[in-house]
């Protein structure tokens, strides 16, 4: 079915657009009071991320209230290790926690590499049904985490502030760490490709633990390993490859091949054209907490960054990160008319 | 008294020197046995920092174990702050809090500046004889916390992963902000040139929070008050500014004017050394996690860091962030003879 609105996927091509896209990072979530009952009807949120009717209903929900270019799969990065025998738990106030995490090198030969359609049944379920329930309106993003950040969560057990053990291991024992990186990067490559095979129209990696490594070790541990999941995806699917903090490191990113790179807040984004030119997409920048002042700020903010990256240019509006669960709805469609509109100028 | 080993001034004048002089972030800290003990004898950490001769003990510790290049005041940057009335307490596993946060206009327009030699006594105090015991061993580095991230806390109220009311008030109500950040400044800049008074041979200024801005924000909430400060001190007096996440603005930090641009591990210290060129010293960059492997890690990921700054450079060796509880102090030993022994053949 060809799509009602491709401005997204012409975008990530080069190719003409009237205006900005955009989408939001995390745009089903608790700031909608819809998301909230929804999840309130599953009881948690993995048995919302594990029922594909469910996660299409909240897939769908942001589209239905604001004029957004794409969807994104309701799911969670984690439910690649989850796969994988970790056993994951999300607890409230807590945050994400493995049961069974990876200590030893022991533990790292024994993993699986799940098939995604028996173990990830249910995100590949998920994706045909929003798909069908799209209905055409917009592309689809189907999305994973970096091998990286997932192997932060595996290793170190839960959210973690100093990356300790991880560290330990790639410093200490890299030949483990990368025996643990390679296979979650098979794991992840089969995982998208099944995503797109169901109905998936580009694919995005969330890196959102690559700026605790140095440059050096960015490089090494993952980077590569993103680059590694882009070669096994099948030519011509745009990919778009997000390193919060990545900042630094931008052109590395951009020459993994990728059709697009995620910006967080502290990049200024005409900074980041001028230094990658116009032959990638930039999607970005706004700082999530202006989604928390006035509609007035909102508004301003998402001038700026319009503003900063010019005409012409290669652009999906986004925050610089997930937005937050306080976030007053209202200024979310402030937030897209604004973009839609100030951009138009740019596309002329 | 001249100074017996002032490698760390040299450099940071430009001026040639034997070998990379180094000193480690939180180097007196509760990775040391002696300075556990001493924290147990005062009671509590706001106690040890509010006693001279505790602070002057603690400081010395590590330059009596360590051929460390620099000593640092024992302190903390919130004593500003609390100086300003807001009742700080530090509570063990929860982090520093405020009694008093600043949470309106009005607050921030209540703030007094205080009389360094009279609520900051105990810190000048403290600087006076810690000059006074080190004999001219090494140069004393003096110290405050930058204005943006003072204000952070000062307006949380605590420490915060969103800093939504801090940015809330910067995007909201800027001119609030801006005379927040204003009178911050100005009582900073007298307490450290009441340290300098005091026998402080530098100082430091840290940003630990300035890597949560937007770039535009970065240079209008954080950089343009730090770059007040050093413009309030004596002539001649070296200053090391160090934001950390700040790697895509070292340009404009190296262009406050400070002799010393600290750099967190996300940077490879090579391209800083390319960008900034050697009209400032750079200090940094060992990802402090490396602490916690082995003595063969630590001994050749600091060569490492060596190595990418290369020859004739002007650098101060340490890590990228403070170093943690957990690192065995003997690999503290690795460190200071690796950096030493190895950093000879580019001083040559």
């Amino acid at each position: 079915m060809p799509l009602v609105n491709d401005r997204l996927l012409r975008v990530l091509r080069g190719e003409p657009v009237d205006c900005t896209p955009l989408w939001v990072m995390r745009q089903a979530g608790r700031y909608l009071p819809e998301y909230r009952a929804t999840r309130q009807r599953a009881g948690d949120f993995l048995t919302l991320c594990k029922t594909p009717e469910l996660a299409c209903e909240v897939t769908l929900q942001p589209l239905d209230r604001y004029a957004l270019d794409a969807a994104i799969l309701f799911s969670d990065i984690l439910t690649v290790p989850d796969a994988m025998g970790l056993e994951l738990s999300l607890e409230e106030g807590f945050g994400p926690r493995f049961a069974k995490p990876v200590r030893s090198r022991a533990d790292i030969d024994a993993l699986p590499i799940p098939d995604p359609g028996a173990e990830l049944r249910y995100v590949t379920d998920a994706v045909s049904l929003i798909k069908r329930e799209l209905k055409g309106r917009v592309p689809l993003i189907g999305f994973a985490g970096s091998p990286w950040t997932l192997a932060t969560y595996m290793v170190e057990g839960q959210s973690s502030r100093e990356f300790s053990r991880i560290k330990k291991l790639i410093y200490g024992d890299p030949a483990a760490a990368h025996a643990l990186l390679d296979k979650v990067a098979r794991a992840t490559t089969l995982y998208l490709n099944a995503q797109l095979a169901a109905g998936a129209d580009l694919v995005m990696l969330f890196d959102t633990w690559g700026g605790a490594l140095s440059a050096a070790a960015y490089q090494e541990f993952s980077l590569a390993y993103m680059r590694a999941i882009l070669e096994g995806l099948p030519a011509g699917v745009p990919a778009i490859v997000f390193t919060k903090g990545g900042g630094p490191w931008l052109e590395s990113i951009a020459a993994t091949g990728c059709a697009g790179v995620g910006l967080d807040w502290a990049v200024d984004i005409g900074d980041a054209r001028r230094r990658l030119g116009d032959a990638v997409t930039l999607q970005g920048n706004l700082d999530p907490a202006i989604m928390l002042t006035t509609p007035e700020v909102v508004a301003a903010e998402a001038r700026r960054v319009l503003d900063a990256m010019g005409a012409g240019g290669r652009h999906i509006f986004n925050l610089g990160h997930g937005i937050t669960p306080e976030v007053p709805p209202e200024h979310v469609s402030v937030l897209v008319e604004t973009v839609h509109d100030h951009s138009r100028q740019y596309h002329a």
